[in-house]
């Protein structure tokens, strides 16, 4: 978030010092041995689309929006790569949705579809796991969308020039225990990277570190007869070509009753 | 939010310094000269719960829940006491909403009912402006409630002892250029604090500084025949019994196309 908020350049310089290895990395890391954590850990907000892809629209029984639906996420739900997704004692419908995040790295207000790409610092890939029961109490979905670790992120930031512009064209999957479960292209949104900026910066200043979670294609467990929930023990992994594989296993959450600490 | 995070000694010890005068404090200072921030900046959440009266359900044609309806705001949504909410460029219907705000000071998991009040830091008032044409454009309310500055919180933190227990029993008020257009108590919730604190945290960890904003009584512009919007110069007010009045006057946003800074 720090070298976000100091702009694009701070952002290339630093992996310019990284290239020249002027800064002091251990060179026997390896991926194995590390902790991940979320790309950015305690997002200003996390703005998700529902519905963006006609085929799951569709296999949810929704009609092509006019708007997207938006709801938030908040950082509390999050969980890093390699990490464990929680199923909650309270429901048994955790489910998977592979998603193309986008970070952005300028504070914006406003933006027309043809600017958006200058206010995107990077990319990674999202898990947006959700409480299907939760999700569907009201008509409001944030509730089981928010739930403690149930929203996989990472395990890269991958920055914007690295990837065509706004992360078009590029296959994104889920495969549950190596099975493929959701499998579609990030050109298949109904509303692009660009056009989502545009949209939502009307309505809200966003900023550096802020999250865009574009929606996810058909495949989803709810949407499957019968439905397809995640259990504990799962290995479910999202891949985007060119960001890499955001890789969770599937834990319940211990009985534990209240917990005020 | 420092404070908070220390835990609730060290509010009550920072209240009893201010009480012994041990802290330099300038007496000719008035309210009137001072400038507000929202007694929270950047909260960790706003979880905000929709029709939690009935006389509001109903006005809206909802029937009685068994599920509050929740949402989240983000930070840029909010503005202080004394500061403007802002009419968008894009809408016409800025809608007022007074609300109970709760603000959390321990961290907790799966509150039962009963413990619910040993998780409050305080209290506020809230001006859940809504722009309502947003909030309709789907069935997703998130976009119309995350406009910038239109999130009216504060003046005071009022903390949880100055107050009957979960806040219940005070009267609540929205006045428009000082005719009053909601007048309710909040006695009235559907959920009360202590249920959605329970509600909530079997759910989602909440965190010091996080706020629940507890919907709003009957009353509210967008239910009038004809409908009631704010505009430009509007004098807004939410007082809460014990809490204090919430003012704000409202401001078209500047036509200012793409910000990109």
């Amino acid at each position: 978030m720090d070298i976000l908020r100091q702009g694009p350049d701070a952002l290339a310089s630093l992996s310019d010092k990284f290239a020249q290895s002027d800064l002091p990395v251990d060179k026997s890391l390896t991926l194995e041995s590390m902790r991940f954590l979320p790309p950015i850990g305690r997002p200003g907000k996390i703005i998700c689309l529902g519905l963006n892809y006609a085929d799951h629209a569709a296999e949810g029984g929704h009609s092509r929006p006019e708007y997207p639906s938006v709801f938030l996420r908040s950082a509390t739900s999050l969980v890093a790569h390699g990490q464990n997704m929680i199923l909650p004692e309270c429901s048994e419908q955790l489910d998977y949705e592979a998603e193309l995040a986008v970070i952005i790295g300028t504070r914006c207000k406003n933006v027309p579809v043809e600017k958006a790409q200058e206010v995107i610092a990077g990319y990674s890939c999202f898990n947006d796991g959700s409480i299907r029961d939760y999700q569907r109490k009201t008509a409001q979905w944030t509730v089981g969308k928010n739930f403690d670790a149930t929203g996989a992120f990472g395990p890269f930031f991958v920055s914007v020039e690295e990837l065509p512009p706004a992360a078009k064209g590029l296959r994104i999957q889920t495969r549950l225990n190596g099975v493929v479960m959701q499998d579609a292209n990030t050109s298949d949104m109904l509303f692009p990277v660009e056009e989502a900026i545009a949209i939502l910066s009307e309505c809200m200043t966003l900023e550096p570190g802020d999250v865009i979670v574009t929606g996810t294609p058909a495949g989803v467990g709810a949407a499957r007869k019968p439905p397809v929930w995640m259990k504990a023990n799962d290995l479910v992994e999202v891949e985007i070509e060119g960001i890499g594989i955001l890789s969770n296993t599937v834990a319940s959450q211990k009985q534990h009753g209240s917990q005020i600490t």
